[in-house]
């Protein structure tokens, strides 16, 4: 094996291009090996092995630096770079981290930042006066993020080196959407000589490769504007999630894939469990038989959306990766009386902060925002889904409700679509429980008390409920008959009920499945805090957990049930 | 005069192009007249006049849509929708809002979201099977921000009409700084028929109007585009501040002003105070004399760095209105040992929210960020600065600091550029106050206790310190000796002064200069929320406060001395 033989860039500068091809089928070998037993991203990586090796082959990492993009198509950069033992056993972490290498440079987990990024290091190096190459690689669906333009808008003003590679493999996670990716279409139809070139309308001289897994032609076209000393992008055709059969034909199920089997292409750990990707698309597809001005919307994200997709094309909008424009046409469609539903991930909502403030809680426009991967959960530092309840909950105007059960969740649905006052955001629990009861109807602002005690009440939001249940259960081995209450907003609190606590409890907690520093729980410590009644709020500590075990993030954060009843325990009166 | 005669769209249908000329000089000097003696958006206004009066002319408002983006271009479409009155009254506000007028379809403030929000329109109007122009107008920089590029790549893509003008008048609220600027250029000195044309790589349509000043040429490229079936861009080339011989040579100057005399050209209220913005230029201009690698960035409003900006022009990065690029490039400078200043207004830093808690806070780069215009104040709801201490205070490894005078402020300055262990916020305070003794040394994390007292303390961030210290004031006429603290820091508490206040205070009281909700009181809140301590929270309502008087602000918000006494002493044991 040639890869053997291979740890750090220097050890690929003096094979022939025969000999790097074959190391790139061996590190597919392993990448498709690797990624089928472990889960990753599985088509970005497979597509972009040969643009890696002949970045390292042209270039002298770390003195030239690169820049990849949301860093998932940085296995093969890895490899490269001293992390191949890393890699093979699982111990690097999927994305780019200069706490693993030098040869990296950011942490980088949300799209489209790369090359304001790679901007920042040729402002730096200019200043220093070095002469280093600065390389972004971007693409995969990045390019269409806004800061991406920020970034190409001032990169292109540059008047030293600066190189973008642009990997083309016409795929974002799902398929591409808007002008941008037609123009894409149009330079690799015209082999790059086509009329209107976007690059070069913003200054970039523009090179375009074809065969973008084919080694020989990467290293002339990267040896070409190797130390150029003005921007150029390099835009390159690659197969993304080529070498397997499968994830070539079938490009977004492989974009990121759970460990599956590569004979029979099963998952491993199947679950045939119900889901709420499965539950909002049955109500969306249910829904949308009656009212004709339902629309669905996705920034790059379809999979949240399957299949009402495919059963209701017509009523599907997916923007790309772009959730400032997501957010501001939801906003814009609901002025409208039209009815906008947007799918986002919890940790990607926060790229339209300034959206869900200004063009929609400011106009106050009816739309309906549903986020997934909510919540304390094994993540990458840059997937956190904590922080949307401080974000979002502490803008006016948002009405923010977390359900707790299936039934809830439709219920809320239902409320939240069936309103004309505000836009609403609706945090979906991750696993699904059932409601016991009959839901009670949503009335604005209403918390509802489930279980009427005494001494101490629980107020458990969202999919901490059931945390709350089970703390309530355990009380009662000690004589403690506690009030359970559902609190289902977060955004405003209940005061009457609040207020009605006080007559019989001395002991108020809240739990919540997300960040305490200026969450929900705060807001009821402030609104007790010259009463006479303690609070204990429990949640998530001010961090980035960085791929973290749920159960050890549960003991850290003290989650457990039997840590929050020992502490409600110290804090009741002798 | 002809506008005597002109309150709504139709009354101009039937007016020539001369009247409509005699229209457009009136209203020219209406505007001058009323925004001198006013204040406001002086010079994109004066060059928008012939714009707003041809589209009127050709379309059909509000069948027909016009989005006005950041709406600080629209007085002459306010006086031209039945709003003449309340403009020259000053009744109406400086930028659209449907609640004034069915003309009107968004309050807008913050830049660059006209396009999406357009984009929005269409795909409503095309559910809805009708068949309106839909128009946004788009420019003075606004094109730079990347959610224009989202909404310029998803209109891009429609099959139906929409209609993008593009107000090139070569300026932001400063100079334009990107190489879509240079395409604009280009673009402008081709008579629109440069080889590399943006929007044409976009899918646009493309029209240029070279007179973009002339009601006659702005009709015929009008009608031309009306009820187009595809997206079509008209870039017309404009004159800001035309009409006024200082603002068409000072364009900068005149973008916003203040209330000034049209003789001598001197603003009315002319204040020769000392302010935040001197004293920041003074002290980066000192720094960089010894300091080679010090930047200062700013995204679009380069008046925060007169004169810095002049004097050390080589260490001054203008990205354009592009904040997410700015938050982004300081990181990746910081993390090569530059030491890069962003300085924004408080507002605007909103709009980066995902590259401050990606590239910066993840990355923990230590870059600094300045924050002007931050605090309780009279503004338009768009520019509220009470949302910045929420936003940022719950990142994890961002230090937020809260200067109280000119002295700490440049020791946290100093702290801030000569540490390199974490991201700054500075918190800029409004008014210029002196330290009274020798300020400490800045500890991370470390309040200052001013007074030692008991039984009552007092948490004053930042301004509101000031404030704290008339609290303290009054509590002596009730015999009361508090404490008073200066917290410094937002993003951390420190526990063993909170800790040791506990043993002889009663109640704890924090006065913030922002928002309550999720903000610096309700940490302290909860820190004590199971001690034997009442805390009282003093701040902003949870509300976008839309031009309210400072003094009816603190009003509500129970920020006078002696509301904030007379709850202290209700809340301390009889």
């Amino acid at each position: 094996m040639i890869l053997d033989n291979i740890n750090y860039p220097k050890d690929l500068k003096t094979l022939d291009i025969d000999k790097l091809n074959t190391l790139a089928n061996e590190i597919r070998d392993l990448l498709i090996n690797r990624v089928s037993k472990t889960g990753g991203h599985f088509g970005p990586n497979l597509g972009m092995i040969e643009t890696t090796i002949a970045l390292h082959y042209v270039f002298n990492s770390p003195v030239d630096k690169f820049i990849f993009d949301t860093s998932h198509q940085t296995y093969t950069h890895k490899i490269l770079t001293g992390r191949k033992e890393g890699f093979i056993n699982n111990k690097v972490t999927g994305f780019s981290s200069q706490k693993e290498s030098e040869h990296d440079f950011f942490i980088m987990g949300h799209t489209s930042t790369s090359i304001s990024l790679g901007v920042g290091l040729c402002h730096a190096r200019d200043i220093k006066n070095q002469n280093e190459n600065i390389v972004a690689i971007i693409g995969d669906g990045s390019l269409s993020g806004g800061q991406a333009f920020e970034g190409l808008s001032n990169g292109g003003a540059l008047n030293s080196n600066f190189i973008v590679v642009v990997n083309d493999n016409e795929m974002s996670i799902g398929e591409n959407y808007g002008s941008l990716y037609n123009n894409l279409k149009d330079l690799r139809e015209s082999n790059g000589e086509c009329e209107h070139n976007l690059f070069k309308s913003l200054g970039y001289d523009y090179l375009y490769v074809e065969e973008g897994n084919n080694i020989s032609d990467l290293v002339e076209a990267f040896k070409k504007v190797k130390d150029t000393n003005k921007p150029v992008v390099v835009h390159i055709r690659t197969l993304k999630g080529k070498g397997y059969e499968d994830s070539e034909t079938r490009k977004e199920k492989y974009h990121y894939t759970m460990p599956f089997d590569l004979e029979t292409k099963e998952l491993i750990n199947k679950s045939n469990d119900e889901n709420y990707i499965k539950i909002t698309n049955d109500y969306l597809i249910n829904r949308a038989k009656e009212d004709k001005n339902l629309v669905a919307i996705t920034a790059g994200t379809p999979a949240l959306l399957n299949p009402f997709r495919y059963e209701c094309s017509d009523k599907f909008i997916d923007v790309g990766i772009a959730e400032q424009h997501a957010i501001s046409i939801a906003s814009s469609m609901a002025s409208q009386d039209i009815n906008p539903v947007v799918c986002l991930f919890s940790s990607f909502v926060q790229r339209a902060y300034d959206q869900l403030s200004q063009d929609l809680a400011i106009n106050n426009n009816p739309a309906v925002i549903l986020l997934f991967n909510a919540g304390i959960a094994k993540n990458a530092e840059t997937h956190i889904g904590v922080f949307d309840i401080p974000l979002i909950s502490n803008i006016p105007n948002i009405v923010f409700m977390c359900p707790t059960t299936k039934e809830e969740y439709i219920k809320m649905l239902d409320y939240s679509l069936n309103q004309n006052e505000h836009p609403v955001v609706i945090r979906v629990p991750s696993n699904v429980k059932n409601n016991e009861g009959e839901v009670l109807d949503i009335k604005l602002n209403k918390f509802e008390k489930v279980i009427s005690g005494e001494k101490v009440s629980i107020i458990g939001v969202g999919s901490f409920y059931h945390i709350g249940k089970e703390v309530l259960e355990k009380l009662k081995t000690y004589d403690i008959n506690a009030t359970l209450i559902n609190p289902r907003f977060v955004s405003e609190l209940d005061y009457n009920m609040l207020d009605d606590l006080t007559k019989n409890h001395e002991l108020v907690i809240t739990l919540e499945d997300g960040l305490l520093d200026g969450g929900f729980g705060e807001k009821i410590s402030r609104y007790y805090s010259n009463k006479d009644i303690k609070v204990l709020n429990f949640g998530a500590k001010k961090e980035f957990a960085d791929n973290i075990e749920l159960d050890v993030l549960y003991e850290n954060y003290n989650l457990k049930v039997d840590n929050i009843v020992n502490k409600i325990r110290e804090n009741l009166k002798k």
